[in-house]
């Protein structure tokens, strides 16, 4: 079986550099357009202003036109009667000046005798409110230069210095191919239900196509296509006329069906395969028949990175424009991040604004994971000679989103509760709306988080084994003098999640030492664990005999979805989330879990959004309708150490 | 005659908060649509995942799916053997995990005996390479809330999770009506000749189309309605039934045939007429017929600015969106700005980067001028209560230009030429661009841009009386101890430029004294007054006696227009404006026009491409093609105080 080697993997500049050559080969047409459909296109030769603007000598005013000359003289005492129709003709802003005038008397300062006639007390000097011909623009100037990018704005210059079409770059086309057996087309979604194994939806070149044409370019998209040598190269034929570039997706990594490259290199030539970023690294540069052809890899994320860091710089050089660049922001990790030296990586992050600094907290790092792209309020860059990002040290941030957005977010930090998507549901409601953000990290990472000064608020559930009492022995041995409020979210139930119809029967925590049944585990911290841990010891029960024990996962709905994919029989978790993937459910405790909030954020007005909408009646009902929670004290404040 | 007498004024915060209450009477329907068209679009609801991504256990490598136990004991010294097709199969990333399998070995570690048995020498342990249902999105999360603007990105996600239509709201239909009988549509623009009095072409439609896209929304343009009441109000009522928001332009203001406001009244209700902005003040807000209407003046700056200021929050409401936020830096204003109090104004301004430092040049402050907008860098607020900038405060200033295109922007301030829009345009054609802003202030008030270091470049021609000689004693004056180059750009032709056939016979400086022969003068510092100074003093010719020495134009093709315009008859400027207007001109001297640089910007990239550019076969010859200039010492350094 033939497999590809990568070529020596190049640096991300060096791929840049082959992109900026590959993009001399495409060469856009002039075409010739509306004016009035210009917005966002690229002219294609400088524009002189071919009419000037404003057109004729105008009145800058409503009023009357007059000759100067006749005005002279007069004054408050001795006023000057004009007749209407020869010494003076009412005129409206813009009108043209008539032939022989050459000022306008404001039409406050016009007293009126009868229809016919008016009076004036004072002299006009020439060219008094009048717009000189050529004001704005003379005719023969440059208005815009090639390759300027036309606004909305220059719409209204373009117009009225006299062009109603004008030259400009065709947009680039780009073929986008999607490749692989194991694809659907997004219309066999209505057909798939939970545990189909028909096959993966394909949705990269659709995420392609929306950059492609944020970056003015028009993508044209093929069906997808099967691991065939001959329909591969069937695809990159498409269209061959007006194609300028072709992407190809997947099929350009090692695997066994990935046949792009030799196809490739049959009628064209390999530039680059392999490049040290991450995600991404698996693209490939090349030419096909004298065009340019990128290999975009399979995961999405990786497709996306591929895309921003080598094809948008490409369709940027071949209209002529500068590559877009994010805004960008100084923030510090909320944890150490190492990363692998030798590679650029894309770290994906939620940004928060707490006080005065910026915090960026990473995003899981797996190139298949979406999410942490769809998720992200930022991307920070760690460079290939880096071998990774320290707290307390800060970093760039490229925004994804816009700053005013991002300051008007609220970090919650802590114990996952399926509640907590309704709240930030509900605060987008408002306006303006309030962003909600939530990191799973545990009850006690949340505590930690709070001292740490790293988020406005922490949701947790932490049971005492010693008292029995819920969160506040924590916070008092946590956060030792610092001035907290303690929120009542939701009381809720806590269990074992089986599958449905519970065919391997389990009734309690002592089945989890069965040799034939598996377990997963949450992680170290979590307020689950240290109640799977303080029951277990209750009832005398070892943990090691559990089969599973060690393996962890990070919320409730990861422990469900692992049940329900048949990975394991079961897991510890909240009864919501064994409702939501219509799990069976056996109650192991009932439990409180509460929002702490410093006190120096109490006052933040968006905070103040949070508790009002924890307290209405709306969110109470949206969790009723859940299940597996008690709202009867939610909202209440259970405590302050003020 | 009635005339609109406008309300008491509103501020800009009262207009936003009637603006906010208007927003309420927007009520946008939802709409199904396809995932894939939906980028840009507000979701309606919140979007909950419908199947789980991936949808099944997958490959995470390209390999060999297995059992784990089964390879349990393999190690270098004791391989295992597999049969391709029962305790083997090959997967490619992405593939379902084969049901009873639980881990992928990568193909690296996977070592051929034939086409049927592999053999491995490393054991696999469970899930290892292999991607858990869900590890993305579970079924039933939610994936995103409502009122959440959709990327390209995410639509990844919502193919992923099971969307292949989603619920959207309806994007906002804007009615657009301009007003006014002065008003041409753009396909008459076909027959307009330069003297043509038939009208101002229509264009602020337009532009409101183009921002009103730009923000989410659909606009449905009228065509122009003649001042007419019946018209108008035929117009207000188009679309009935589809439309959510008009917007009518012009007829707002007091000016005599300004027929909205009783219109609106008739049917509905004028919540605020006359805003203390600036450009801006005449905008109307009020309600017709139940839906939100508001009147556009109809500058064209004055119309940008109440569609920015007070229609884009109203559609960004409607959508449930935040009002998107320029980016914002901050500047010195290159000199005193003195504003309205009580006010607030909208300050267009070129931004240029020199050394560390930004500087902000303000524009033309006319509501009329639309290249005040088109040429602008950015936009500085200057509040109702301030009475304007002074140089050596900063100010804030809301960028229109991407902050990269403005710090790779080449300042030159000082003498007007037309070989620099020539110039600026053959600089954008490099890669990256090179973008260049000149400002005509003269040639003195270029040498003292160079002093002040707020410019990269200055051009001058400014001719010594004592000596005769050019630029040389004004750098050793007014420069002394900086270091700087000068580079010579090209010789020039200066004359009396007067109208084609020059009907009033003039033959030179003699005649300006001529009673009946009017003029018009260059500003103070420019070098064409120092010529005109100069050489009439020469000739022993005073000043005084010419009709219109004190009227002052700033560039050579604003004197060329104002005497094509037939506002005067004669103006001293160089040939190349003569010819660009079809005006006749009357040689008075031949003279250099230079270019300093200061020493510290020569090491400059961006500097040194707009000296490559001068010294370019390319700009020499469309200097040529100009006509008027001399260019055979073009690009040459002729002097360095080094």
């Amino acid at each position: 079986m033939k497999r590809n080697i990568y070529l020596k993997k190049k640096t991300l500049e060096e791929a840049r550099a082959i992109v900026f050559e590959l993009a001399k080969l495409i060469r856009l047409e002039t075409e010739t357009i509306p004016v009035i459909q210009a917005s966002g296109r690229v002219l294609a030769e400088p524009l002189f202003a071919r009419i000037s603007s404003p057109p004729f000598h105008c009145a800058a005013m409503d009023g009357i036109a007059v000759r100067a000359e006749i005005t002279y003289g007069a004054t408050e005492e001795s006023s000057k009667v004009l007749q209407i129709g020869e010494g003076a003709i009412y005129v409206n802003t813009g009108n043209p000046i008539p032939d022989g005038m050459d000022a306008v008397i404001m039409i406050e300062d016009v007293h009126l005798i009868d229809s016919e006639r008016v009076e004036i007390r004072e002299a006009a000097y020439p060219w008094q409110h009048v717009r000189s011909m050529g004001e704005d623009l003379i005719a023969t100037e440059m208005a815009f230069p090639e390759n300027h990018k036309v606004t909305p704005y220059d719409l209204g210059a373009l117009l009225a210095c006299g062009y109603r079409e004008i030259n400009v770059k065709k947009r680039p086309t780009v073929l986008i191919v999607p490749t692989g057996s194991e694809l659907l087309e997004p219309d066999h979604l209505h057909s798939i239900g939970l545990d189909r194994r028909s096959g993966i939806i394909e949705s990269n070149s659709y995420v392609l196509c929306g950059l492609v044409v944020e970056d003015g370019g028009v993508p044209v998209r093929h069906p997808i296509v099967k691991d065939d040598p001959s329909r591969i190269k069937e695809a990159l034929l498409a269209n061959d006329e007006r194609v300028d570039l072709v992407l190809i997706i997947a099929g350009s990594s090692a695997g066994s069906e990935d046949y792009t490259r030799s196809i490739i290199e049959e009628s064209g030539e390999i530039l680059a395969h392999g490049i040290s970023m991450m995600p991404g690294k698996p693209t490939m540069l090349g030419k096909y028949r004298d065009r340019p052809m990128i290999g975009i890899p399979g995961y999405p994320v990786s497709a996306i990175m591929a895309y921003e860091e080598l094809v948008r710089p490409l369709l940027c050089h071949a209209l002529h424009l500068m590559k877009p660049e994010r805004p960008k922001i100084k923030a510090l990790p909320t944890r150490k991040i190492p990363s692998k030296l030798g590679t650029e990586e894309f770290l994906r992050v939620k940004v928060g604004k707490i006080g005065e600094k910026f915090f960026a907290s990473p995003l899981p790092r797996g190139a298949g994971m979406i999410t942490s792209l769809t998720r992200a309020d930022g991307i920070i860059r760690v460079p290939s000679l880096s071998e990774g990002l320290n707290e307390n040290e800060a970093v760039e941030v490229e925004l994804l989103r816009p700053l005013d957005q991002i300051e008007n977010t609220v970090v919650m930090v802590g114990s996952h509760d399926l509640t907590l998507d309704l709240l930030g549901n509900l605060l987008g409601k408002v306006y303006p709306p309030v962003f909600f953000s939530s990191h799973n990290v545990g009850s006690l990472g949340g505590i930690l988080a709070i001292k740490n000064g790293i988020c406005h608020m922490a949701g947790l559930h932490l049971l005492d084994p010693a008292t029995g009492e819920y969160n506040f022995p924590y916070i008092r041995q946590y956060l030792k003098g610092m001035e907290v409020r303690v929120l009542h979210l939701v009381r809720r139930e806590q269990g074992l999640i089986v599958q449905r119809g519970n065919p391997k029967k389990v009734k309690g925590l002592e089945d989890l030492l069965h040799k034939e049944i598996s377990f997963i585990n949450r992680q170290k911290g979590s307020g689950t664990r240290i109640l799977l841990d303080h029951t277990l010891q209750t009832l005398s029960l070892g943990p090691g005999k559990i089969q599973g024990y060690e393996k962890e996962e990070f919320t409730h709905m990861a422990v469900a979805s692992a049940v329900a994919s048949g990975r394991v029989d079961v897991g510890m978790g909240i009864l919501s989330a064994a409702r939501a993937l219509d799990l069976d459910f056996i109650p192991v405790a009932s439990e409180r879990y509460d929002v702490i909030i410093p006190c120096i954020h109490f006052v933040d007005e968006k905070i103040q959004k949070v508790i009002e909408t924890i307290r209405s009646k709306e969110f109470k009902e949206m969790v009723l309708q859940m299940g597996g929670y008690d709202v009867s004290r939610t909202g209440e404040e259970l405590y302050s150490s003020e």
